[in-house]
């Protein structure tokens, strides 16, 4: 199934107030990096915490509905601490396996504006070399998360899966220029895209940067979501936008892992609510802002392991308070 | 009489249907420059077209309200095309002399993602001895709009209007840095502030703009607006936040003067519902946020020049849609 974004639909109130009525929602899947971050921002450092794509996918999906994890790490791995608050918040670790060799480490700085980390140094380790092989029990979930990676790879793991509902690809600068026909390919059998204002521009070759969303709509996905980091976030179909204000923090610690959270909390929504439809659509993607704005305001994980998915609602609703009227 | 931005009536929907009924609304005066601006985007080129705060100002407003210009220009001035259609659209310039010099000149030159302009040359010409006279006419107009320029002069210019309803004013890092004291004192006295990032950081010393912002609102002013180019604007109360997303425009050909026709779409929509409250004032500031997306669509006052209250009417309420869950 499709999220229906023709403008026939758009303004019909699907399932508009039933957030708070459905308490597990179906599984999101996510196949994405586990890592070692160590991270430099105007507010301090932290070396070797817990981070990676799937990692913060997990817990920003986590508030909303149980989240399958497939990742891998390497035999030095030693965060037991943060993988049993994971298993806690109910995502499934049994797709987390564990091969010889080193965990993808990396270690970036944000300065200024901290609109884009600089990396200083990264070793793939075992991550470099995976090839993931999604567990039977994990083929049917019908909300897949493909994480930043290798187009090639990102379109073997969605071959494995059976009628997903709805799938969601992030990718960056690296693949755009060195797997570009791979991951045109891979943007065919996706329904959304995330990516950023210079993704858009690389990806397309066009300056200006709804044309060139458009341009991608025209590719295959019917969803195009434009990230703008502090600024909030984009949506883009054939027919509508929407646009999300960035949610004002007071204080702006480490941006790391604000865009995967981002994802994971929209398509852990998403998946909630289980009723892909454009109003669901728009809150899913303030509800991923929101968590977004918690994760940037502390460093790795420490925000987002000490919150309630009541803190999150509650953001949510001062959020829509914003934007209105 | 103040904006009142308290709790206990932000929610009332004071006027909230009056903008269609009122027709012409009451003045606005704005005080700035007029200038010659040599401009540079990766869009092209444009050598001497008529720019200045007060003329961009003047502009945006006018599709709101009658506008009342004062401003100085030398005797090289030669844009009497461009102020016919100004006198044209309700603006009085009366208050525009000409005095023996050069009409303040500036170029520069925008480059990437266009965030900022890069000054290559600036001559003051007659604007740096500028020393307005505020005609007895213009001195009891209840809308005032004080430009980008020293702060000394915001304050005498201040000081000869009789009983202004709302004051804000606009100012740059310039000013901060070598005016401090004479711009704290200026603020004390307006109702809002327009600044960006940059600035409140600057003004504040602190490094998070919503304990910035907090911190300015402490000095005296209700008001304070952060306008964030294209990612739209933030209102910052005492109490309340309202954030505008930026309407996303195809073609961004040229920013200069998206800041002054911003104010003056704000500023002249205001003046023609003339019930200040914060209902009114976040209406305000989207009217003012689709002027300005229309000033960046070409070079100069293109774009302003050919469009209609209409045409910014329209896209308001495209601006409404697109902010709708």
């Amino acid at each position: 199934m499709k999220v229906n974004t023709t403008s026939k639909v758009k303004n019909k109130p699907i399932l508009s107030n039933k957030a708070t009525d459905v308490s597990n929602g179906v599984n999101v899947l996510v196949v994405g990096s586990v890592a070692y971050d160590t991270i430099q921002t105007p507010s301090g450092k932290r070396d070797n915490i817990l981070g990676g794509s799937a990692v913060y996918f997990a817990y920003g999906a986590s508030f909303f509905s149980p989240v399958s994890l497939v990742s891998v790490v390497g035999r030095d791995f030693s965060f037991e601490e943060e993988l049993e608050l994971l298993k806690a918040r109910n995502v499934d670790l049994r797709g987390l396996v564990i091969k010889k060799g080193a965990t993808f480490k990396w270690a970036g700085r944000y300065v200024g504006d901290m609109c884009y980390a600089e990396t200083i140094s990264h070793s793939l380790g075992v991550f470099g070399k995976f090839q993931p092989i999604i567990p039977s029990y994990y083929r049917n979930i019908p909300y897949v998360f493909l994480a930043n990676g290798s187009p090639k790879l990102q379109k073997k793991i969605l071959d494995q899966i059976k009628k997903p509902k709805l799938v969601f690809a992030d990718t960056m600068n690296y693949w755009i220029e060195n797997e570009k026909r791979a991951l045109l390919h891979l943007i065919e059998q996706i329904d959304g895209l995330i990516v950023n204002n210079d993704e858009v521009r690389l990806l397309t070759g066009m300056y200006h940067t709804i044309t060139a969303a458009r341009e991608i709509l025209k590719w295959g996905p019917q969803i195009l979501i434009i990230k703008k980091g502090e600024h909030g976030a984009l949506l883009v179909t054939k027919d509508d936008f929407f646009a999300v204000p960035g949610y004002p923090i007071e204080v702006v610690r480490d941006p790391t892992g604000a865009g995967d959270s981002f994802a994971g909390g929209m398509m852990g929504y998403l998946a909630k609510i289980d009723s892909p439809s454009l109003p669901n659509l728009k809150k899913a993607i303030l509800h991923g802002n929101v968590v977004a704005s918690f994760t940037i305001e502390d460093f790795g994980l420490e925000k987002l392991k000490q919150l309630s998915p009541k803190q999150v609602e509650e953001r949510y609703k001062k959020l829509l308070g914003m934007m209105r009227l």
